[in-house]
């Protein structure tokens, strides 16, 4: 709880607005116990109940479905040396008398971290320590790890949000290395007559996406996104995720060159907030779409760090 | 139109309760083009409409989620000679003066026909053929399907309706071949006061998926499940798809040596029904649960031959 | 015998120092069955016999070892969508009162065809015939070949002969496209004062191996190598392999546009002659050894279209 | 040196017949730096020099070959979780006038670790530490070891020596656990009037190989081998490289249950003696053949724990 405070009160003394701010992370004394307890393993998660399911279910008032995730492909933009490698195994057959034919794939990719995907808590830590404080190499195995995986998560159904900060800011896309503020952020919302709930799942356009299809290496290099500011007013509003239309959901690199990607740790190592990354944001953006039913079913990879999905948004 | 018209035919001349038999696939001319035209990929899928999707949505009263999705494991029950093979990639770190350390992991799997998963259409074929008749060979690439591919699919949001044929037979578990036939299908329903209605999502429970986790080789074994008959009187139903909590939905063996699980050819290939494999359904079945909205969120393996899912059933 | 003799009539009409000249493949009747028989799998593997393995271990008088295989990266060129990929599955440990600890890793490639690779006669066919046209069709399964698998082929260790063409040239390294004709071969073997005899290992140093460390994209696009001529005399004289310090021994692209990779044809589906690439040959150019003992063994993977390998020259 | 005098001091006081004795880790202090030094990465591989390759090249008398490598198959007996799976990519075709095809595979397996293989150095550790006492913490990287890895062997070519230690018992095959000692080997040398010296390869037989085709679980559970007392022994004769038709050379498990695999550190980590497992040695034995030209090709993976090969003996 400290930590939490801790949390709140450096963002007062800093305000909302600062940019390109520095950030040194909070001590295990004052990150650890997370708010949900010393042995929690699904931070956020836990804000997905029965009650705030039914809330999400009742923003859905026209049955549209708007589809958030990319197609998986081998030349999708894929981060650092990442693959995903697709061979058919096709036609054994034909079988029996009904002459049945049969087809599958082999797929080699890292399947918590490519495409659309969200991040769990194992993926990232500070100085040796997950979330909660347990350290990476007490629960890590070649095969997993035995704390925090990502099957123990369960589908995501809450409040999705559309802050629109490319609308915002009357751009198509925001310029690489943009860093997006928490004035950015209650700028948009107030645009669009907007605010946040805790448990709430927070979507943020920048324009990055349509890149994708177009210029993978562009997209996966320099990109907009939230910095350590808007990061930490995210958390303190209590937030269940955290996405956007960008490889890592926070700016890159980070404008404080001694900083390797801390909205990572402040989300993830920190508040236990979950990022969801490279989201085809296009369709709700188009529509204007600002509150509805965000619905994540990650695969239930055992001791994975995250799990590639294929996230709708529903009104 | 001719094979949906013949589907009917057929069932009239052989009844519903029919047990073990035998089935010859419609010739191409009966059952192409299919009902949803020449051009179709996407089968029952087209039953997925914004006023199915938010009938389906009225039916979340409690907010409650169960999850129907197994945990992915490498010694999980898989078909054949597949694989579920995980190695962590651990602790890139640490970065920066935050001291970042970034996990993942690389994962080898056939991704579209293991754990809980979703055929695709692209699947199975008869005589070289696939839906709507479309030649394997003139498709098929060595990184996916041209047509037919899973990407095409979307988001499967439906009525689920659970039909406990365990429970109606009096047994904790079905027997190894035993064939549920569609008089097993109408007595079960008959006894929840259930009835179908088009598009909507059949989910079977035979009680076998409690060997998942106790006996992995006899739950890949002969099993229990729909045979042609029961099939043939669900896409009579014009159902969305077909669960189950086994590995192949379908009796294994088939009753009729001669046949190989043709249960796969009349949904996937004649009808375009998909089929949602290896279901956790103990805690729906628990709960006599039997109407509920199922959430279904394929990933969009471009060209693939179905997806590993984690749906969820709500209510 | 007929392939055979007709491939030599088809050298006199055109002459030994023909430049892009195009190329009929023979037709099953004229290539079938292969000199070594019909139901032969071997092709010209069949000349490592005791006799020869002899006389080449005699060219042993240094002891002096020249190794020709490239190391394995995932950066190494690689052509097409081909991966090499490894991830590091470290410390099992500690275990027992030992302290033991065991590493290993997990490797996923194209095995048969990156780095330096022999190609074995299931890698290539003529109008969906295999070597002694055999049917791909009637041969294929999902995981192998159930004939020509490099199993079958053992170790290659015969007298290696280097074919200098850079070194007659003139130049460093042969440009992109050039090729080197019959006359080529010729004329830098009279410059070394060497002749073939069947059996032996021709290995031609083009200079272009200078790339594979600096410029992996030019490596892999057009490149220097044997044409249909020089590839037809080659065959004439009876060799067992065709190696080079390029991707695919032949030019790239051929001179002749509407010819794609002739040689391979030539060398393994008419003749049974296996090509050895991405050879590293500049040690051995470089200190102008051009006989030697030449020692090839290739993974045995069954049903596998060639292997990676490590050769070594020993003089 | 320090390390080499006391692994023979250790030999006198115990005796070269010990059975089952235990064994402590030499300390750092005791081991390293190693006899080829501090910097060394190599270890006996530094025997193989022109002038052994020549003595070895000398046994070469017949030409005769005799393949000593297991082929590769998914069914294979692969220790613990380790996989070989091979997915055909067939039939890219046809290309050109000249309609050619082209079949490949994507093969997904721990390459340094399966089938007939050799274990490099940076295989195994003592308590943290690497041969030479490098920290395995500081050159592990997610893609392979910084040091020791198998792309800095380079072809082994030596005396090779059979040990027939069953034809000594006067067994087809040794027992599940039965611990081969030095007096063992000696016992059978001396049979076969064979004597070692520093640098040959040494080949021990114990029938074990004909469970590899035919009872894959018991070729991979508790088998014969040598012990503690053998290993320091071998060790003492400065070999190059201790092989077996097994799966860990070493008897397994040990005789004493604190120990895990010692002859593992005693080779690999404290001597820099390589292992060669999984061996077809059954032709080898029947023929009798003792004495032999042994070549093994590792391939040059680069970072590599070890390498699948393909060797053989040569007489």
């Amino acid at each position: 709880m400290r930590a939490f405070l801790l949390a709140h009160g450096l963002l007062l003394v800093l305000g909302s607005s600062a940019f390109g701010q520095s950030w040194t992370p909070p001590t295990p004394a004052q990150r650890c116990p997370s708010k949900w307890g010393a042995a929690d393993e699904r931070g956020a998660a836990n804000h997905v109940m029965p009650a705030s399911v039914l809330r999400a279910a009742q923003l859905i008032r026209t049955g549209e479905i708007i589809e958030l995730g990319r197609v998986l492909t081998a030349t999708m933009p894929l981060f650092g040396t990442r693959i995903f490698d697709l061979t058919t195994k096709r036609t054994n057959g034909p079988l029996g008398a009904n002459k049945r034919y049969s087809n599958e794939e082999i797929v080699i990719t890292e399947l918590g971290q490519v495409g659309t995907q969200l991040d769990m808590l194992s993926h990232q830590g500070i100085d040796g320590l997950f979330y909660n404080c347990v350290p990476i190499d007490s629960v890590a195995t070649r095969t997993g790890f035995q704390k925090f995986g990502v099957e123990k998560l369960g589908t995501l159904f809450a409040r999705g949000v559309l802050i629109d900060v490319a609308a915002f800011k009357g751009v198509d896309m925001l310029s690489a290395g943009y860093e997006i503020t928490a004035s950015d952020l209650q700028g948009a919302m107030a645009k669009q007559t907007l605010s946040l709930s805790p448990g709430d799942a927070v979507l943020i356009h920048t324009g990055w996406g349509r890149l994708w299809n177009t210029d993978a290496a562009r997209y996966s290099g320099p990109a907009p996104g939230i910095g350590v500011g808007a990061a930490t007013w995210l958390a303190s509003q209590d937030v269940l995720l955290i996405g956007s239309d960008t490889s890592s959901v926070e700016v890159s690199p980070n404008p404080d060159k001694s900083l390797d990607s801390p909205v990572h740790q402040i989300a993830l190592v920190v508040n236990g907030i979950f990022l969801l990354e490279n989201l085809k944001l296009d369709d709700l953006a188009g529509k204007r779409l600002h509150e509805f039913a965000l619905i994540v079913e990650p695969l239930k990879i055992r001791g994975g760090t995250g799990s590639t999905v294929a996230p709708i948004a529903v009104h």
